[in-house]
C-alpha cells in the first residue's frame, strides 16, 4: 500500500514514519509542506495513494483513485464538513478520521490555565510591584478569585470539552454544555442551542468550543453575548469566525463582561489596528491552545496506532465520517 | 467574654462579627489597623481580652491578662513559631490556631494557575502576534508543554500542598513531598529532608511552599537550586526568606532552571534594582496568592465557626499550639 502524507515534521519523524510503516510505501510531497493550516496544491502523487496523513485539498480528496483512509492531522476539519463530501465518502467507502485525541490534552490544560490566570489576575498581578497593605495590594487582592464553587457553560461538547471536564473535577463547579445532538453519555448536562440564552445568564464562565461551519457563523453574536451574566468571563479556544468580534468588544469595553481569553481570532492575527487590541480585559494567544512539545510525534504515533487498527480491520479511533 | 480583634475589614464586616458573638463583646484596637502582615503596636485593650482574632504581637500575648485562645490570621505563623513561645502557651494553657484553611483554595489555584501559565507559555504567548505557520509560531508551539504526565516535588507539605495535590489528580502527574516529619497519613510518597538532593534532581516542578522558620532560612541555596534537574520549573509560595534569590538568579540566567514563579520575595517588593527583575524567566506577583474576593468575610466566618466550637468544648479547627 502506499501512505501518502503532507505533514510538516522534521527529517527524523518522517523517517520513523516510513520505517514504522514499512514494507508499505510512503510517498511525500513534490514541494514540501509549509502549515498545517494552509492550503496546499494538490500533489500528483496524492493521487496514487491507498492512504493519507495530513490536510490535502477537497478536489484532491474527491479526485485520488485509490484512497481507502483519510486522516486529517487536525481536530477541525471544515473544508471536509459538507454533505456533498459526507456522500462521496460514504458512495466510496472511503473512512475519514480526525486527530482530536492529539489536540483534546493540550486544548483542555490551555483553557483551563486561561481560567485560572483570570481567576488569579495574573497579567494585572505579574505586572504590579506593590507593597502588602497598600490600597493596590488590598484591591489586587479582592479582585482575586477561585474557580471552586463557580458556574461554567461549555458551547460544542467533544472530546476538548470533556477532558477540560475531568481537570475540572476537583474544583467542584457546576459545568453544563451546549450540543446540537445529545447522545446521552455525557460528563455533564446537555442543553439545546435553542435553550442557551437562559444558561448564558446564569454562567461566570462561557468556554467556546464550537467548530467552524454554517450553523456556528457568528454564533455569539451581540444577542447571545448581551444574555451573558454581568461580570462574566468569554473563553475561545474554538474557531474565530464563531464570535462576531465587534460585539464582544463592545461588550468588553462596557464591562458587560468582565474579561475575553481568545486562542483563536478571524483573521489570525487580527489585524494591528483591531478593537480587540485595545481592550485591556482582551487577553489573546495566537492559536497555539493545541500546541506541545513532540506535537508532531505524537500526532504521528496516534496515525500509527490507527493504522494497525486498518490493517487488521479494527475501527479507526477518531472517525468522523 | 470579651473577643479583641486588630483585623483590618471594613465597617459593615466588624459590625456582624459584632452582632455574631454578641451577647459577648467586641473589641477594636485604640488605633486602626492597617495590614494583616504589618506589625502592630500593643493595645491595651487586647490586655483584656479572652480571645483575640488578628495579628497581635508576640510580647501582647505574652503579657496579656485574660488570654485563653489565640486566632491568628494568617497562615504563616513565623513571629509565634518558637520554643518559648510554645512553652508559654502550654504552661498558660492558651490555645492557639491559624487560618490556613481560609488560605489553602486561593494558594492552591494560584499556583496551578503558575504552572499551567507557564506549561502554555502564556506570557510569552499573550505577548506575540504572529501567523499561523511562522517559524515563531511553531517555537511557541513547539515550546508548550502539558502537565499531564509530569513529575512534581513538593516542598512543605499542609494544607496547601494538600488542596494542590487533589486539583493535580486528573493530570496523572507522579508527586512526592518533602516533610521534617511525616506523620503517615500523606496524600503522596514523603521524602525526608535529608534525602532532598535525589528528589530534587528529577522533578520537573518544584513547588515551595515551606514556612518561614530557622530550619527553612535560604533552604533553596545555590547547592540545592544546583542539584534540580536542567530545564525544570520553581515555584515559590511560601515565604521569600526560604530561597537564596541571588542564587535563584544565577540558576535563571545561566539556564539551569527554565522559569521561576514567584509569589513571594525576600523583601516585598524586591528592590527595583534587584537582578529578579532583569530575569526574563522569572515571573513574580506581589504575594497574593492568598487572596480572593470575600477573604475578610471567609476568615471570620472561620473564626466563628471555631467560637462556635470553643464555647461548647470542640476541638478547634486548625490549631497549631
Amino acid at each position: 500500500m502506499k501512505v501518502f502524507t503532507d505533514l510538516q515534521a522534521p527529517r527524523e519523524l518522517i523517517d520513523w514514519l516510513r520505517a514504522s510503516i514499512a514494507p508499505h510505501e510512503l510517498l511525500l510531497p513534490t514541494q514540501g509542506a509549509t502549515s498545517v493550516l494552509a492550503d496546499l496544491p494538490t500533489d500528483p502523487l496524492m493521487q496514487e495513494a491507498d492512504i493519507v496523513l495530513g490536510q490535502p485539498r477537497v478536489d484532491a480528496v474527491l479526485s485520488s483513485r485509490n484512497l481507502k483512509w483519510l486522516q486529517i492531522s487536525t481536530a477541525g476539519y471544515t473544508r471536509y464538513d459538507s454533505a456533498e463530501f459526507r456522500a462521496e465518502m460514504r458512495t466510496r467507502g472511503i473512512v475519514v478520521s480526525n486527530s482530536s485525541h492529539v489536540y483534546d490534552a493540550p486544548c483542555a490544560e490551555h483553557v483551563l490555565a486561561f481560567m485560572l490566570a483570570n481567576a488569579r489576575q495574573l497579567p494585572r498581578g505579574l505586572a504590579t510591584r506593590c507593597a502588602n497593605g497598600t490600597p493596590e495590594w488590598l484591591a489586587l487582592r479582592r479582585d482575586s478569585r477561585l474557580l471552586q464553587g463557580q458556574s461554567l457553560l461549555i458551547a460544542g461538547y467533544g472530546t476538548i470539552a470533556e477532558r477540560l471536564i475531568e481537570l475540572l473535577e476537583p474544583f467542584r463547579m457546576s459545568i453544563t454544555a451546549i450540543r446540537r445532538q445529545a447522545r446521552g453519555n455525557e460528563k455533564v448536562p446537555i442543553i439545546p442551542p435553542d435553550q442557551a440564552n437562559a444558561a448564558l445568564a446564569t454562567a461566570d464562565h462561557v468556554v467556546n468550543i464550537l467548530p467552524d461551519n454554517p450553523a456556528s457563523l457568528r454564533w455569539f453574536d451581540a444577542g447571545r453575548l448581551g444574555h451573558m451574566k454581568p461580570g462574566a468571563i468569554f473563553y475561545n479556544i474554538g474557531r474565530g469566525s464563531t464570535v462576531d468580534q465587534d460585539a464582544l468588544a463592545e461588550a468588553l469595553k462596557s464591562g458587560h463582561l468582565a474579561a475575553a481569553w481568545l486562542d483563536v481570532t478571524d483573521p489570525e492575527p487580527l489585524a494591528d489596528d483591531h478593537v480587540l487590541w485595545t481592550c485591556d480585559n482582551c487577553h489573546i494567544t495566537p492559536h497555539t491552545a493545541g500546541g506541545q512539545f513532540d506535537e508532531t510525534r505524537i500526532l504521528i504515533g496516534r496515525f500509527l496506532d490507527n493504522l494497525q487498527r486498518h490493517l487488521s480491520g479494527q475501527p479507526i479511533v477518531d472517525r468522523i465520517m
